[in-house]
């Protein structure tokens, strides 16, 4: 097992941090190299989300490593979707069963905890304002700038994981391989980040403990707490058309446009003109890739081999899962990296995949379907049928959210729930239709024939 | 319209030698600039394909420029795809109605054809041995490196068109643009060119009018004719497994298998260890990418902004298309080059994405359901209603062969015969059930089903 002891994790951030704790407890010998400066010296933001909402599967890596009440300190918990209507009004629907939540943390504050937590060890070293320049494939050699001293540095050490985000250069390095699966697509749509800050004298101006959403068809804003009473807004925006960042050129057009669409936003948003300029547009992009690990020397972990947008709230989440995974096939490791590696990018890569796309289609869901009194009806009676059933029915949403189940099986599962939601939906109109007996008798009949469906696909296998 | 009449075409492959020709013939002053020495000169033939079959929409485009009697001398025709089974029988299945066929020209006849038909004119000139380093989009400066004469040169057109290929660096330079989609995915099957030669004296040792098609479930060997009297076979095999390119070590190993899995091919097949052994090994990609263009300055066309794999013998015939379609864009050109590229790039990209899709699907039933009886009693079965309702039914394999329909159109419309085509298929056993009056019903029904439904997708659109 300590074979390879010479660690090197490109990136950082999130993902790095915390697998640098994973590692070190297997006894090896860690060093990460950052391009950026030292987050807790210089607060040098980068244009990076501001806040994230962590769910199960993040708090499932936190607590194989023990940090788990560390964060839940500064976790903000948000029981469910608090929506905004054009007219003000606020509709409310919960995440999950009664005390499920969804965690709003600060990605500083969670980066720094982490790092705070990983640099005592001995074996773990941080290198900041190092940039991977080139990695070579052959040698295993990595070319470094390092912006401190203003030299190229090169090392060499017996493993890389590169965790180092959507825009990663060490995967960089893969796409040069021989038939390397790649793509990168863009949705038409950026964000921006905005603030509504604390009431005077302290708390929160909305709600706290819920994500507000302020869905308006093909846009939307959302908005997320923070610990210091303020809250994150973030505008998902196309970037043409005529509603778009391209339209909205003076701050009378900014205006204008929010006092139509988000009037009770408006009041709580003293800078939103200066948020709206000055802040950066950020891009949504999905980055897939096959294969994750280079012979038994580089792998890819993290967004650096699957960013996904983050209408599921799932990128970090996804991201410690792979901690998660990678860590448990560790225990039945036998030294030989390059089998690790390709088993794990093949356990791991359906699961990517199917988190992507859900990411995607929650967008759909957030910006336009949540407004829709249909879509509430239907959401109402789900809940009831997974109350009624907890052991033959999760919630798509609370498969990913609030459950360890594969990405992959809550993508087919969803599917074939949809299906059967379709058929039901049918035969309602208001709540109390659930009760019928027509109902109740198709959805036994939908059960059971779900059950056949799901047998015949684990054969398949 | 003579606004900038200082064009580079990089790459004077198939589609960048045509591109020249329309071009010039409406006024502008065209340099080629191509990596490799000049064909017609050196021989150097650097691992591409050998011949292709060129159909309805390749020849259009050569009609356009008025040269498709010349390229018909020298093409082969190809009425049907003559099967092999294991134990040598062959069955014959026609492409399409009497007299339509798809042609077998040679990849480096058909390019020097090209050239010699382009070089005296004077507004056209090819620069050989041309190697593009660097495109830099902000100057629209070209960094070429000359082979010949071991220097790097820089040159600045007004225009660019990316006629690059496949691993186009022209494209390269659009990859490093923001939000820029891209992929590229590889199957996990290579290829390798054989070689039947001609009989003793002359003469083609099989059926000379036909596709030859080995079909062995997960791999397939097919071969086309050549003007020579020879055959050039191509094996599309998997890289890995019981049964791959990783497997066959020996002459021996590859004797046994061919053997085995192709015995009638074998005495045909005198150069069978020297060709494997020594032809690289292939890979088959798809590219799909978007935007294809950069401002007024960039356009990529052809394999370059959509690569396919070669299974529905559309690769050339899509880039050639790409021509025709932007030709006849520029009929109503008023000079305004960006709206131009825009405008093509809009309507093209549905119809590369489904000729890539269609082409990955067509390897599935080329190497696997070609050899299924049921599935040429269904084939002949389409027929049948293709020619009871030649107004109301094109094959779909017609429809992107013998057809200048967009390609998306009859990727759409396929998948709607084909649903149609299952419901029929239940009541028929034989050829001769397609007259019982319950067949003939149901088919009057789903015609009148797909009607409405084409209106419906129309009115989508």
């Amino acid at each position: 097992m300590t074979e390879k002891k010479n660690i090197a994790i490109m990136g950082a951030g999130l993902v790095g941090s915390l697998l640098s704790l994973y590692l070190a407890k297997r006894g090896f010998k860690v060093d990460l190299y950052e391009r950026r400066p030292d987050m807790r010296v210089s607060t040098l933001d980068g244009g990076r989300s501001i806040n994230l909402a962590l769910s199960d599967r993040g708090w499932r890596a936190l607590r194989g490593i023990g940090i788990e009440e560390e964060v839940r300190q500064v976790a903000i918990p948000m029981y469910g979707r608090m929506m905004h209507s054009e007219n003000g009004e606020l509709t409310y629907q919960p995440y999950g069963k009664e005390g499920q939540a969804i965690y709003s943390v600060s990605r500083a504050g969670l980066n720094m905890a982490l790092m705070n937590l990983s640099e005592p060890n001995p074996d773990i070293n941080y290198h900041f304002n190092m940039q991977v320049q080139d990695v070579n494939l052959r040698t295993n050699q990595v070319a470094l700038r390092n912006h401190s001293a203003n030299t190229d540095e090169t090392i060499a050490p017996d493993l890389i994981f590169g965790a180092d985000g959507a825009f990663s250069l060490v995967r960089g390095a893969l796409q040069k391989t021989e038939r390397f699966n790649y793509q990168q697509s863009y949705l038409e749509y950026g964000y921006k980040e905005l603030t509504i800050p604390a009431a005077d004298g302290g708390g929160w101006l909305l709600e706290k403990n819920a994500l507000h959403i302020w869905p308006r068809g093909n846009f939307m804003m959302i908005a997320l707490p923070n610990t210091d009473g303020s809250f994150t807004c973030t505008l998902f925006f196309p970037y043409e058309g005529e509603r778009s960042f391209a339209s909205i050129k003076t701050d009378t057009d900014l205006l204008n446009f929010f006092l139509e669409v988000f009037p009770d936003a408006v009041p709580l948003m003293p800078d939103l003109a200066q948020d709206y300029f000055c802040n950066p547009t950020g891009s949504l992009v999905t980055i897939k890739c096959f294969p994750w690990s280079y012979e038994d020397k580089v792998l890819l972990i993290g967004d650096a081999c699957h960013a996904v947008v983050p209408f599921y709230g799932q990128g970090m989440n996804a991201g410690f899962e792979d901690i998660t995974v990678l860590d448990k096939m560790m225990e039945t490791f036998d030294g030989d990296w390059e089998t690790l590696f390709k088993a794990f990018e093949r356990k791991r890569k359906p699961d990517a995949d199917a988190i992507a796309d859900l990411a995607v289609m929650n967008f759909i869901e957030m910006r336009d379907k949540v407004a829709d009194p249909n879509f509430l009806l239907r959401k109402k009676i789900e809940t009831r049928i997974s109350e009624q059933y907890p052991d033959k029915w999760l919630t798509l949403y609370g498969m990913v959210t609030f459950s360890d189940l594969p990405y992959s099986y809550a993508l087919e599962t969803g599917q074939i729930q949809d299906k059967i939601m379709q058929k039901i939906m049918k035969h309602i109109n208001t709540i109390e239709d659930y009760n019928k007996p027509e109902v109740q008798q198709l959805l036994q009949e939908q059960l059971v024939h779900k059950e056949k469906l799901k047998a015949y696909q684990s054969q398949e296998v």
